[in-house]
């Protein structure tokens, strides 16, 4: 068991107490010594083919759990974690990066040790850039209170934070006799009460209030809240292409993803004429308004996020946006008779033996192959936008990185949602552009044993970026992807080229739960979704 | 064709100008224009599967061919090449590293577009930190001179440097009038001939001088002058494992590669036992000094670097680098009677049908089996240490990350190394671990016909490691790594245990050179090479 009375143990107990299970990484020389301490302790290690596949991971497992770790060596490894804490800062999602150094007895004179760049702060500086708050933890007299600090900032502002663990640190004794109580922001009163007024009114005057309901609520925790209203006041709900699956898409009151030109008509339609935006927690990124396309009128608007509360023109400070939303619970806000129009399940589809699949047929088969307990989690690139309208079971199974839009993120991903949440089985959606990158990551998921179905959308290149500009710099390699089991030895692979083939794979799929499933999708180069025909031909005019 | 009349234009004809003749990279939507311009122009695109295969092979083509570009899109690509760009930084490697980035025209109001990390700037912040120079191109009227300052700059100090093209900015026209004329700095003639009698009188009036030749020599195109003060003088030459190759392995001068307490006694022992030591472009870096187990006297060491001229306790300013080494040429050294002890290349050893393999073996045999343009490519770990006593023929025929000690430089770099030099055939030699990471870049050699012949050393795990510190994290999924061309559907696999084995496949190898061979040879997990047990003996005692 670690022992909390060094810099290590106490920051492996924040760790765990925090809720944290699993710290992804790869070892290195200047961090063995962490890694041995965390081997010994109760959290488990979980070692990647490489770094960028540990930070993926790891940030998943955030979104799921509520915070992330991985671990990595000094250099050679965190700067590998530069991309994968980017997208962590980007959606808010919060990691704790921690990388072993270079001792503090090492480093006088500057020597030039191995993985030294500039100096021995360039990777500190690098994370400065990247993350919300960030430590070297080379002071037993300050670790602890360190620890807190970044460890605060993580959970406050749902972010990535950074801490260095100079490697003759990691036993150091600390004293916990200086860390301060935690100070609780709260939001001021008058203040909170006036923008419940007038938000009540404001709804309560309108015909038609829509809620777009964003990534925020997941990410604070203010799923339940959410539900609470919507059923207390009868306004149908949009979601994000972020924020997907911010509560179940069976609800009678869920419409459907809105993202501007890229979403279904019916959609954009009841959004863009509702006289009330109820936007909570909703970031106005360029994809989720479908490259600027959206069309919402700021007058009509009530926007709430943990960054600003306003209401048309004007906005209000001092207020946290879990109280607005709580405090939205409590007023009183009129039931509206209107029920939301369901969105329509798509149907499963008629298959015809010897068929060749397209991207439509593949993405309604597998809406119908959903299940609860099953996570859906869609890499860049036509996997994601042509996930937009599959029908979600239950919150927070679906995800993707809609607003960084970093590619390879989805097979890692897996790792860290099946780590974090046994009983989900993930349906990893992914571009063949995006598997070449991270794809190797099959072989730890084989390593710990977990099961999901990795389905390969295969039209040999990158197919969203063919729409808007090609050359031979767009085509791939093909890989027979469906053997790539017999590399690793473990899970099985299919073949995909019709719908009875997929059919039949899908069958197979469900019964073999002990590995993962590979199934390698062959789509046509021009084929594909409807959302992103939509999404390109706005994206190529700015090209 | 390109035109040099816009930003593109110009920045693509510097990079032929300066040798460049191909590109590396992965596209996406930010930069799809300039590898549209790319794609137009005389230079050849290489896209990889990963961003940092990319990083990795421009930077040996770096090595080969004295400057190398990649590029990719913003944030997303960009920061996937930190650590690359770290490790070119590190060891002196010029690259030009180059991503598109949103137009000007789309950055006011700082809009929340996809790949945005903390505002526009992130990623240049990052790049200040791993960088000689950096810049926007943001502005047609400087444009030009910001290209050659950082142009400049990338061949002056030999170091990477930083140029971000927003995607408005590609076709602007730019004005050629105002590039100011190349200031070629010069050293100081007084400074210079005062230390150069110094240096000869100390070389002259010495009993048993020896060169260690540092990689600088290599990186500033000095390997013909090292040649010609060596046949002139008659003084032994040592090189450090970075700086391996710096001169032909054959030549009777040569002794070896020094290493402090990684190296051959003999060698260690001419060393240290010299009374004038002659470090020219040497770098003091830990594992060059086998972990500061060298005893290197200052008190009769002469030391010539880009960045300090030192003799003994004192040290000359103003003086470069070029100028001092030409000026030894010209001075009186005289003619030493003793020849260097040639190194005994090792002898090719005896095979015994079924007899395991060992490291020892395995080297002893490729030793024998290389040849006259063949290159060796050793990745960080002991695939590197184990290399320490090869003999390699030509200058510039051995490669690996010595000093920054990244995993999984060797398989792109090999990609990198045969764009630069067609007619060298890249023998690679790499860890399990390591291949693990960037292995698949595999499938980007194939796709250009490129023919390495790589050796992975499978220990199953990060053997290295183990001699330090072991736990469950050093271990690895073992793959079916033979097998690896039946994914890609190229190329030619061996699975070698015994020594007969790696005979047939090494005579097979050697008559199939359309395409690459991989060969998958198992060690013990217990074995290693003589070299990495003096090696992590020395870390351990750090860890």
């Amino acid at each position: 068991m670690n022992n909390c009375s060094t810099i290590s143990g106490y920051l492996i107990q924040q760790l765990s107490t925090h809720g944290v299970r699993h710290v992804f990484g790869v070892p290195g020389d200047y961090v063995l010594g962490f890694f041995h301490e965390l081997q010994c302790s109760k959290l488990r290690v979980i070692n990647t083919c490489d770094e960028q596949g540990a930070g993926y991971a790891a940030d998943a497992y955030a979104r799921i759990a509520g915070l992330g770790a991985v671990c990595v060596t000094y250099c050679v490894g965190g700067l590998k974690l530069a991309n994968t804490t980017a997208q962590a800062f980007a959606e808010k999602s919060p990691v704790i990066v921690m990388s072993g150094a270079p001792g503090t007895n090492e480093r006088s004179r500057s020597p030039l040790l191995h993985h030294k760049v500039r100096d021995f702060n360039t990777q500190l500086k690098v994370f400065e850039q990247l993350t919300v708050a960030s430590t070297v933890l080379d002071n037993p007299h300050t670790a602890c209170r360190e620890i807190h600090r970044v460890f605060n900032a993580a959970l406050r502002y749902k972010r990535p934070v950074y801490i260095e663990i100079p490697r003759d640190m990691v036993s150091v004794p600390v004293s916990l006799d200086n860390i301060p109580d935690e100070k609780l922001e709260l939001s001021d009163m008058n203040t909170l009460n006036e923008a419940l007024r007038e938000a009540g009114h404001m709804i309560n005057t309108s015909k038609r209030p829509v809620i777009i309901a964003g990534i925020e609520l997941h990410r604070f925790g203010l799923q339940k809240e959410l539900l609470e209203f919507v059923e207390n006041t009868r306004i149908p709900v949009v979601s994000t292409l972020l924020s997907k699956s911010v509560m179940s898409e069976h609800h009678p009151l869920y419409l459907g993803v809105y993202g501007g030109a890229m979403g279904r008509e019916e959609v954009i339609r009841y959004v863009e004429s509702s006289d009330c935006l109820i936007l909570l927690g909703t970031f106005m990124t360029d994809i989720n308004l479908g490259i600027f396309t959206a069309h919402l009128d700021q007058g009509c608007s009530l926007s709430v996020t943990s960054e600003k509360i306003s209401i048309r023109y004007h906005s209000y400070e001092d207020i946290r946006m879990e109280d607005f939303i709580r405090g939205m619970l409590k007023i009183n806000i009129c039931r509206r008779k209107e029920r939301g129009r369901v969105h329509p399940p798509l149907a499963p589809p008629d298959f015809i033996p010897g068929r060749k699949i397209t991207i439509r047929h593949l993405y309604q088969r597998l809406n119908s192959f959903l299940e609860k307990e099953m996570v859906v989690i869609a890499d860049t690139g036509d996997a994601m936008f042509a996930a937009m309208d599959m029908t979600i079971h239950e919150e927070t199974e679906f995800l993707s990185a809609a607003y960084y839009a970093s590619l390879g993120f989805a097979v890692p991903a897996s790792l860290g949602v099946q780590m974090a949440k046994p009983e989900l089985r993930p349906l990893v959606l992914v571009g063949d552009g995006a598997f070449q990158m991270t794809g190797m990551e099959l072989s730890t998921i084989a390593r710990y044993h977990l099961n999901p179905i990795v389905v390969i959308l295969n039209n040999r290149g990158y197919g969203t970026e063919r729409y808007m500009r090609d050359g031979p710099f767009n085509d791939l390699t093909t890989w027979e992807y469906s053997r790539i089991p017999e590399i690793i030895k473990s899970g099985k692979g299919f073949d995909i080229k019709t719908e009875d083939q997929l059919e039949d794979a899908l069958c197979a799929v469900r019964d073999y739960t002990e590995d993962f499933c590979i199934l390698d999708v062959h789509i046509d180069q021009e084929d594909c979704s409807i959302a992103l025909q939509r999404m390109t031909k706005a994206l190529k005019k700015r090209t």
